[in-house]
């Protein structure tokens, strides 16, 4: 070790000689100083100016997505005469001769049947309007899948899986690349617009921890060592959370409790700092237009009673049961899709899905227009101004209606026929998302999942609120629902709905409800919240322990220790490790009696990541742990340059060259790649503590050890195959790189 | 340790045989599989029932905690006449002549000059009425500074540096026993009541610790686990914070940022439910009388400008400084007390620090209130109604003057009033805060920090309105802040401040920006909040890595392994191990070759908490380690028991006994005692790793071998040793048990 210390020193030393060497030639000694300066500092705060640059990077492009989307979502229904990069609220926003009731029809912004045939009403312009709407959204959807395909396969699905895997320690080359970011960010657009159930969240989460990618390969600090990097890539998902959703909080929560691994509370530091400028980035472009971080902003004016607790918990379970359903039928489709020959045409896939999607979305005004604008109409209290069709109630002519304070009515006609939409609208929703999922488009669940609970809350809470109105003498209603009083309200029941759904799906707690609440800003109801959550679990987790991007690692294979899941089998290390009885002997190197020759066959004869590296081979004795790479390149690099290495050479791993004959070759000192400290355990450690020491140290393999002697070696894979095993699933299904 | 388990099976059978005799007694069989159904499902359950419990616990003492201070606060100035238990504000509710404007005065609220000397006005009725202030004072900080002297000494002080050092693993016998939780309790009701400057938060954290114990002590699956046990209480300290505040997302995440040592993910979510209940239990009981959970309900109606970021920066500054002054000033004075004649006389110093509190807090209208009260005024925006003198501007006649929103006003005279003195009280509460933390009685500093910072901040505020009212020309102000706007809101410069503040000492970043808006309830503030809690954090890590807790766990020695601290240093597990070079060899056990005596020599000599075992002192190779305990244990059951163990019987650790001479006496088997995976390292390995090692796996100790030969060991006491001594502190100054 003292050997490999002075071995940095030197390699250390070299680089600053070849840096200074360059520098001197183009700067004095007082500006070397402070470029010195600089550059301590630089390296010092490369923690902090990373993040910086993250959280601008990524707050821009969650930007110009959102404008993008907002824009091509409304170009499916028509285009804007002044000029046509305008989206409806835009076009008509500058229009100055509309009021506020009218700010929807203003003669700037036309239908397609408006321009191309001048015709705004009537069953033919109805028609043309129809197909428009599917031809925009199927070209968009071929785009989209078409690039994917090009350009960067890795743009698909969510992402999440992947870097939660990734976060574990395993390595996707070009997962996280340049590519990557361009082909998702733009393909993302694409499909958003499209009109597909599918959400951006997950995605750009995605794209997020690209940029940290990036940016973490312009500093060495970062770019050298991947464990560092790794703690990079948590702070970026955390800022891809906050920008997703305006929830800085939250998304720091999502990083800590679903996507990261290894979470250092220098890592959240630094989230939240990168969460924090991603937001403020986003709101400084400001794409909503209303300058508030969040998404979907409410203000309720009623509290909630402990008798709503039994509706709430109610969605909780309903939330459960969905996250269930969604990830059996969507595991299910996704399998056959690796399986059969469906896999085989994934263009035809998405073109087929979407245009099922626009065909049966267009009629229904709730699937119509964008799930976003959905869930925020959902979430929404009737006001006194409210023109919506879900606020269509009956009002007592004979009160007086203050802005604020609405006591609850009967509902209309309206409100009826929305019922119905809606229920059509949530069945629609429920199905397709299964097939949506998973497609090779860039595609996030948490806005479907959202929408499908706010369906279903808003419809339980119309219903409880007409029940509370029409039984308000029932004794369950009496104490708080006295006939003229606002007791009721719906939007709640929607976003407990859409937290419970969410929540059943990712299997999210404590991050759920804090997106949820800095997304609504509804503070107030965070005892509701927190009982749908937990309920939606308990619920969601009695049939399956998985939530879906496990669910989705799995399928696919990654090698990803979970640390959820508690190992609590008996098997000690001396069952897993290699070799097995039987088996031939582990492949060791001789501190002191192989020529190089010998190690070039066991190199070219074996596949092993490297070798341990004993005394000899009588008595066993480990002294290290030699890595396969390096031994390569060292082997390599002695025989182009260093006098006298021949085949039949010595090779040793000792301080002191080995007692040799007197003609034999000049031997070979290789101590320098020895890992003098490799990590081992007896043979009578227990499995659960092995995996517990292979989580919390991120190790990749270990060797096995009985009073002192070598026995074997367990690697990640084994660890991953015996634990595949001890849950009865096939360990051959574990993929590795 | 095939055979350890088959041990282990056997005793499992014998406690289940045991147990099954006992039932057998009571039950038929029919009842005994409901039982056992019951207890399996019980069992199952046990971690939900557990925190369902300590929810419960928790939220009501902390109820009945907040209404026997609210009760208290007020004897000290008045009593009721209907009912001498109701608070000021509970005694003029029930009378029903007051009219809102009044309801300060009520006639059944009899100060102690009205009811004594039937005065109300005059230079002796505020004389009376100071001196009664101050003899309630004394007689409740008297009276709980005894209390704790005489009954529960580790009730003291604000817990949470303890509970982070019991949480690393080190243990404190009695810490978290009944008799502190009922101490604990009580004297904190006095000491709040006698207006020591100090608050009741960080007290209430250790009392729900003291729960968590009580109830995990309940349960056999906690009482016997430390490990699941400190789970609990990670949980516990969550429901704690969750209380203190009503902020059950914050104490979850102060409970993972600040308190807890190792938190894993199921701990997030039961920690999230027992604060859950915590908060629900809390706001049944409706201290506040407000049926909120937020402890200071704030609603601003104008939006932050990013201007006002400089003015929160500045703040955040303060923080830093604040927080640098208060841990340098606490610390050096706790020293003082500690190595002092000062430290004799803890009954003394609390009567002077309260006498000295009561003598120049009285005078001043904003320290004669509780600091609660105060804070929740600073943070207050003057609405149309308030009567504060804060509140005090001049307002325009000519103006209509709507609720909500109120233009910008030049301040009036009671607001310069407010001004003097507030800075008074700020001076007197930053002096007062650094004496009164560590004094023997219990004491939290969230409350006295929140309060120096919202009165800075509110300073700064009011400093910042008249500016931007008297210039509104200047460029500055010009785009946000036109006469007649509402543009600067002094009560969130409060909020900024008292954030600020906090963060300064504690260091909290997440959990510090959550517990402010779970606090407030505003949400909209989340960038200025975040902005001055990082600046706030670097300025004081600038001057100082140490939060205020860390420094205490330094001042007291505690054998606390922070996770914070990076180990840089380049030394070796061959550096650090014992024995050194020089000192005597290690003391092992050989697998067969000691006799009784030898061992118990051993024993006696040395007391060290376990010993290595190898195959023999030459071959010094490792095959186990047994735990001083369990062998002093075996000898002494072996000896009663066993027939034929004499004093030069031989021990052994094998499967077989050794081969003795014929006349020998018969041998002891001891493989049951023997830990057959001990952890070890080898001498080459860094001590960055080892450090990681021990952190993460929580170990007490690890060998250290070169190829399979035991070479020493390394214990926590070591690594912590190594650690001060590389940081150059004084290495003996830590305390272990």
């Amino acid at each position: 070790m003292r050997e490999r210390c002075v071995a940095k020193g030197d390699a250390g030393r070299k680089l600053g000689d070849q840096l200074g060497g360059k520098r001197k030639k183009i700067t004095s000694k007082s500006k070397e100083s402070i470029w010195e300066f600089i550059k301590s500092l630089l390296d010092a705060w490369s923690g902090w100016v990373v993040m910086l640059l993250i959280g601008l990077l990524a707050g821009t492009l969650a930007g110009v997505i959102d404008l993008a989307v907002d824009w091509m979502t409304d170009l499916k229904e028509g285009v804007c005469l002044s000029a046509f990069w305008y989206s409806h609220e835009q076009c008509c926003w500058t229009s100055n001769e509309t009021t506020f009731e009218d700010r929807d029809k203003c003669p700037l912004w036309q239908k397609w049947s408006e321009l191309l045939v001048n015709q705004s009403e009537g069953a033919s312009a109805y028609i043309l309007n129809y197909l428009m709407y599917i031809l925009w959204a199927l070209l968009f959807a071929f785009l989209a899948v078409s690039l994917v395909r090009v350009f960067a396969p890795y743009a698909c699905g969510s992402g999440i899986p992947e870097i939660k895997t990734i976060l574990s320690g395993f390595i996707i080359r070009g997962y996280l690349g340049k590519w990557t970011l361009l082909i998702k960010t733009v393909t993302l657009v694409l499909v958003v617009s499209s009109g597909l159930s599918l959400g951006k969240e997950g995605p750009l989460v995605h794209v997020a921890c690209c940029c940290g990618n990036f940016f973490s390969s312009l500093f060495s600090k970062y770019s050298k060592n991947e464990g560092k990097r790794r703690e990079v890539l948590s702070a970026a998902a955390a800022a891809g959370v906050s920008v997703a959703f305006g929830a800085p909080i939250g998304g720091v929560l999502f990083s800590l409790e679903e996507v990261s691994y290894y979470f250092p509370l220098k890592t959240l530091w630094r989230s939240f700092f990168a969460a924090l400028v991603a937001a403020f980035t986003l709101r400084s472009i400001n794409p909503f237009g209303n300058s508030r971080l969040v998404l979907f902003y409410v203000e309720y004016h009623t509290p909630w009673y402990m008798a709503e607790l039994f509706p709430f918990i109610l969605l909780g379970v309903f939330g459960g049961l969905w996250g269930t359903l969604f990830i059996r039928g969507n595991i299910a489709w996704c399998r056959r899709r690796k399986t059969t020959r469906l896999g085989k045409y994934p263009v035809l896939e998405v073109i087929v899905v979407t245009a099922v999607t626009a065909i049966i979305a267009y009629p229904n005004p709730y699937t119509r227009r964008s799930t976003s604008e959905l869930i925020s109409e959902l979430f929404n209290d009737c006001g006194a101004l409210e023109s919506s069709q879900l606020c269509d109630y009956i009002n007592d002519p004979n009160m007086t209606r203050p802005v604020d304070d609405i006591p609850d009515r009967p509902a209309g006609v309206g409100v009826y026929t929305a019922m119905w939409q809606l229920a059509l609208a949530l069945v629609f929703k429920i199905v397709i998302t299964i097939f949506t999922f998973g497609m090779k488009i860039p595609s996030g669940l948490f806005i479907p999942s959202m929408a499908v609970g706010a369906m279903a809350g808003r419809m339980v809470g119309i219903g409880v609120e007409q029940l509370a109105y029409h039984h308000h003498d029932w004794i369950v209603f009496r104490n708080w629902c006295r006939p003229g009083a606002d007791c009721v309200t719906p939007g709640l029941y929607a976003m407990v709905g859409a937290a419970a759904c969410l929540g059943g799906v990712t299997r999210m707690t404590v991050s759920l409800v804090v997106i949820m609440f800095e997304l609504t800003g509804g503070l107030e109801y965070i005892v509701p919240l927190m009982a749908a959550a937990v309920t939606s679990k308990w619920v969601a987790d009695a049939f399956g322990k998985e939530g879906i991007y496990e669910a989705h690692i799995h399928l696919n294979g990654y090698p990803f220790l979970d640390v959820k899941d508690e190992f609590t089998h008996r098997t000690l290390a001396t069952d897993v490790m290699r070799p097995r009885r039987g088996e031939p002997p582990l492949s060791v190197l001789t501190q002191d009696s192989m020529t190089v020759e010998d190690v070039e066959t066991l190199i070219k004869e074996t596949d092993y990541n490297g070798f341990p590296v004993v005394v000899s081979r009588d008595s066993e004795r480990l002294i290290g742990f030699a890595q396969r790479r390096e031994l390569i390149l060292a082997i390599k690099n002695a025989r182009q340059r260093q006098e006298g290495i021949v085949s039949n050479s010595i090779m040793y791993f000792t301080e002191e060259p080995p007692e040799l004959p007197a003609n034999s070759p000049h031997p070979l000192k290789l101590r320098r790649v020895l890992n003098l400290s490799p990590f081992t355990v007896t043979d009578h450690t227990p499995m659960e503590t092995v995996v517990d020491i292979f989580r919390k140290l991120g190790l990749r393999q270990c060797l096995v050890t009985r009073s002192g002697r070598l026995l074997g070696i367990i690697t990640k894979k084994d660890v991953l195959r015996h634990m595949a095993q001890m849950a009865n699933q096939d360990p051959e299904s574990i993929m590795f790189n």
